[in-house]
């Protein structure tokens, strides 16, 4: 049987960065068309072409007997299609009901929940980078409050429920004993938005000092980046993305 | 064999609204345990006892040999799993996979990309009015600028791709031609926070006119409120959370 023609469209910088860990992990062949941002800061149009929103990770699926592929263009509802469909063997198979639920947890609150706060700080620097010269200041004093009010706030509780999580089954993957769903998917906001680069989220105003307040969390961090395959992922998307502009230069 | 008992945890003016329009039209029997929003427009930590984070909509699954409930704690998890478990005849089953990855779709696509900007256009709004007595024309136009370029901007294409997903159908529901878990969980953010009061939606600066604008959107979300067991739900719904306090007063 001819396998699936699977193509990863990624957008530098973008969520797409954990589908191909998942991939990696699951040793499956794929094809990576790699976009950069406009200078607008938005997606290219290009990404239209694939699903109507524009957005990344987008993946499609072309079976050998159909031309029309299938189109994935969610985080979650990628990772949880690749793993019904590719895991052949069971390696990232949850061993239990509650364990499934509970994959399934993380595949929804990782989009709904955790990354829609790290996004608005996101967007408050970069919007108060563009203010009118002379205005940032005032940009920033708004937000600041706006941030420690809500989304500072938000994502604190969401990271320290996150290291309570890992706490209380006494550190490891977040489901069971093994890598899963739930790992591939907290992989992106974790790793590259937070702890990758300290710097740079000092820079969005987030003032968290991970091994301090989320020591579990660091921990979790450490077993999935230095998985040889996240090592050979990473390495793969420097190769792609090379001279691509990224969102925050 | 004993159904089991099914509790949701209901906050008014929260995402656990299209919950009970889900377990309507599965027949469920459940039961609600509402809760108001606390003088300081957070969720009660009570909450925190069914799930650690504490939000709402939270479901917990009692079997009658467990003593131990299993928990839900997202809107698109929650969705899903019930579909999968307690849609014995398959009234919303989708017809075929294809119609199987739309639905998965919008089950992430509803929390992880429509809702979040909704949300961030509220708290703006909630922090306008809180600004200390003179500032808050400062904050309203320093959030102005960020909603049309962000927020407003992404919410309007969300919604616009909303409406050429149904043009495409030639109208009805979003997967197919019967009800299913996309119907479902966009109920909360369009029919509940968008259309439903359009005052509401003013103040919070959202300058859209649905029925120029998304005129798919709109008969879709009357096809949706005019089924009897949404009227049920509605009813259901105002009946529990009657003298609860709500997020917007």
């Amino acid at each position: 049987m001819a396998q699936d023609r699977i193509v990863l469209h990624y957008l530098k910088d973008s969520r797409a960065s954990r589908i191909v860990f998942l991939f990696e992990e699951l040793g499956l062949e794929y094809e990576i068309k790699a976009y950069e941002w406009t200078p607008e800061l938005v997606a290219p149009p290009e990404l239209k072409l694939v699903w109507p929103l524009g957005l990344s990770p987008a993946v499609q699926i072309f079976k050998a007997d159909d031309p029309e592929p299938i189109v994935l263009a969610e985080s979650g509802q990628i990772v949880q299609f690749i793993l019904n469909n590719y895991d052949s063997e069971g390696k990232f198979k949850p061993e239990s009901m509650r364990d499934q639920v509970l994959v399934d947890y993380y595949l929804h609150f990782a989009e709904g929940t955790l990354e829609p706060h790290i996004v608005s700080l996101l967007v408050g620097y970069v919007a108060s980078q563009r203010a009118p010269f002379g205005f940032g200041w005032l940009v920033k004093l708004v937000l600041s409050q706006i941030n420690s009010q809500f989304y500072l706030r938000k994502l604190k509780t969401a990271l320290a429920f996150l290291n309570s999580q890992l706490e209380a089954k006494d550190g490891g993957y977040f489901v069971g004993n093994k890598l899963s769903g739930a790992d591939f998917i907290l992989d992106f906001p974790i790793n590259e938005n937070l702890f990758l680069n300290p710097y740079k989220v000092k820079r969005l105003g987030i003032d968290i000092d991970p091994s301090k307040d989320y020591p579990r969390l660091v921990e979790w961090n450490k077993l999935i980046t230095e998985r040889p395959l996240h090592v050979k992922a990473l390495e793969k998307k420097a190769s792609v993305m090379k001279n691509k502009r990224g969102l925050l230069g």
